[in-house]
This record gives C-alpha cells, sequence and structure tokens, in this order.
C-alpha cells in the first residue's frame, strides 16, 4: 500500500491549511487505496484570522493543535517525518500556508520558506518520490527545486515570480493537473482560480491518480533492472 | 436547483462540527446539482479541546466564527435562516454538536436541544421538507420529532436513548441510509462507527441522493394534484 505524507498548518485557508483542499486530499488517497499520515510544524500560526469579517483576532494558535482539527487527532510534528517512511509527499494550500510555512503573503517576492519544510521537499525530491502541490502550494517548490514546472491556476503575479525563481508556470483551468515528471512534481490550481467544491475534489482526485502512476512508473523501472 | 440549509457549530469533532462529514455533505450537494447555505449559531462554543491531546483549553471560541473556518467565510447566524427559502435541512456530527446545539454530552438522557434550532428542525418537519441527520445528529432529531426513525449506528447507548424518547433506532453499517419517510427525516451513522473518510462521503452522497429523492417525490405529487 502507497504511503503519503501530508503537510498541514492549521485549519483554515486564511491563517492554516485551506480545509476543503486538506479533506480532498485525505479522500482521494483512501479512494485509491493508498494511505496516508499528516504532520505540521510545531509552532504558532503567523496570525489568528476571523474567516467571516476576515480581519485579524488578538490570539495565538498553534499550527500542529489546529491541524488535529483536520486530522481527528491524527497527526505528528514535522520532527517525526522520515522521507524513507513514505512514497509522496503531498501539500494542500491555504493562503494561510504562505504565511505559515513560507513568507510569500508578507514578504512578497523575497520569501523563504520554512527550513524543516525545505529539507523535507529536499529529501522527496532527492529519492525521486512524487510531491504533489494544490493551490498556492507549488510557489514554494519553486523555490526550493530550481527550474520545477507548476501550475499557479491564471493567476498573473505568482505566475511571474515562478518564472524569476527560474521555474516554469503553465496556466491551468479545472480538473488540469501540471506534470513535471522530471522532477516527479504534480500541481493543481484548485482555489487559485475561482471554484466549486467539486471542482476541488476532481482536482484532488487527479492529482492522486498522477501521483500513484509516476510511483507505479518508478516501481516497474526498478522491476527491470 | 433545490436548496439545502446546513448547520454547523464550529469547526472540529470534539468542540464543534466534525469537518469531513460537514466538507462531505457540502461536496455531495454540489455533486448532486443542489445548492446550500451554511448557518451557525452565533454563541460561545460549550468548550474548547486540544484535539491532539483531547483535554480543554483555557480559552473560548465561538460557533459561528469557527463554522466560517469549514464555510471559507460564507456562514451567516441562525436568525438568517427561513424554511420557506430552502428545500431541505441537513445537520453533519461531531461530539461537540452534542454539547453545543444539544446537551447529550454533559445531561446524558436529560439532554435538551438548542430553542433556535429545536424552531428550525419544527419548521422544517411541518414543512413536509427532508431532513438529514448524520453521526450523533439523529439523536437529536429524535428530541424533537416524536416517534422518529433513525440511526446511531451501533452504539448501544445512544439507541436505547431514542427507544427511550419514543423513536426508533435501527442498526446500521457503513453505506446504509435509514429512511423515515412518514417524518422525511434521514440518517446515516459516519463517524459513530469505526470510519474510513471514504465511508463519510459515501454515506453524505447516498444521504443527499435519498433526500434529492423525496423532494422530487413532493413535488410530483403536488404537480399530480
Amino acid at each position: 500500500m502507497k504511503k503519503f505524507a501530508l503537510i498541514l498548518n492549521g485549519c483554515g485557508s486564511m491563517d492554516g491549511s485551506e480545509i476543503h483542499e486538506s479533506v480532498s486530499a485525505m479522500y482521494a488517497i483512501d479512494k485509491h487505496g493508498a494511505e496516508y499520515r499528516i504532520f505540521a510544524p510545531d509552532m504558532d500560526q503567523y496570525e489568528v484570522i476571523d474567516h467571516r469579517s476576515k480581519t485579524p483576532m488578538p490570539e495565538k494558535r498553534n499550527c500542529l493543535t489546529e491541524a488535529a482539527r483536520i486530522a481527528r487527532g491524527n497527526v505528528q510534528p514535522l520532527s517525526a517525518l522520515h522521507a524513507e517512511d513514505f512514497d509522496a509527499l503531498l501539500f494542500p494550500g491555504g493562503s494561510g500556508s504562505a504565511k505559515n510555512i513560507f513568507s510569500y503573503l508578507y514578504e512578497g517576492e523575497h520569501f523563504h520558506v520554512n527550513e524543516d519544510i525545505a529539507a523535507i521537499i529536499r529529501a522527496f525530491h532527492r529519492a525521486g518520490k512524487p510531491i504533489g502541490a494544490m493551490c498556492i502550494a507549488p510557489l514554494m517548490i519553486a523555490r526550493v527545486i530550481e527550474g520545477v514546472t507548476v501550475t499557479m491556476g491564471q493567476h498573473a503575479p505568482t505566475s511571474k515570480l515562478v518564472e524569476q525563481l527560474g521555474g516554469h508556470a503553465l496556466p491551468t483551468r479545472h480538473g488540469e493537473v501540471i506534470h513535471d515528471l522530471r522532477n516527479k512534481v504534480f500541481s493543481v490550481p484548485c482555489y487559485m482560480l475561482d471554484a466549486r467544491i467539486s471542482d476541488i475534489f476532481e482536482e484532488a482526485s487527479h492529482l492522486v491518480e498522477a501521483m500513484l502512476q509516476a510511483m507505479n512508473e518508478t516501481t516497474d523501472a526498478s522491476k527491470g533492472q
């Protein structure tokens, strides 16, 4: 049974992981006969946002503790994630992700990626294991993996930034998955486009299918040697 | 296009609405070509639980504000919900629901239902509009609608309580929907049983199908008169 590591960073699109994208990824993995473990950084969220008024709330919340809501308690800190235990790595999006695990939404083009997250991405990439990224998360991948091809939906500023970072950004509509087979990086637009919840579930399903196919091709190639 | 009112009460199984059940209901409604509006009570949650350690946290959160995380901001207070604007009513579960909108988890068999919620259930029932309930929520329906038939999965204490309240509790396995066609109440077990996330999505889909069929039969009968 193929095993995905899923990285969350809270519970809510504006200050953590986007909930529909996270749940659709979990469902797609389970539905396709694979399994997942969920991880999150054990650190304060960058901020807490009232998702109704879209204004900051004067409190602190922890990325790992809040991610446990989506994971029904079954979540571990990043320190427990070892690439050798998994076949693939998957990042749901949410603008909160671009505050907590990379800094695009407050540092713009000079953004950095959380060091633990960057090390995990590099470990999966080095091992030739598929990496999936939804919504805003492909931008983070483009900072860590040089020359990667991803999608930012139809969003011009982040697409341009991917190109500045030395990567390639291909425009997508709903239901499309961008395959970078050289880097084994797979990306989908999700809420980077105006979306219905069904679009998110369709893309999560296509994304997981593409990643499983890449894993099976690796297995077949190893067997052939 | 058929219109569902979906009632949430927070964001997390232990102190609000169960996230997978809520998202699976939204997805099922959208996938079946219907639409939804989300509502939640504008009041403090009964408590806040750390879903990783499963212990209370010394803070306050509001049911409506937290529900907005699942709803991506598109949620309104219960005062904005009028049964005449909708074709059906749907309650996801979560043990938090049995603390916030009814009191089973701290008052046991003498539990009461939030007055606004009870009034909404009665309004839909009186109008002959389908009511759906997932997981622990059918217990609440059994308090409000006398003699209703529901499922509590295989859970003996709540099944017995439904009978004490004058209702009928039928045992179910995953994938099964209990139809009470006289009362137009439809229920599924979800996380009342040990479940994989795919079970939740399968049951939400079956539940919404059953509710849509009940709506169409009403429409057909009206046309025939």
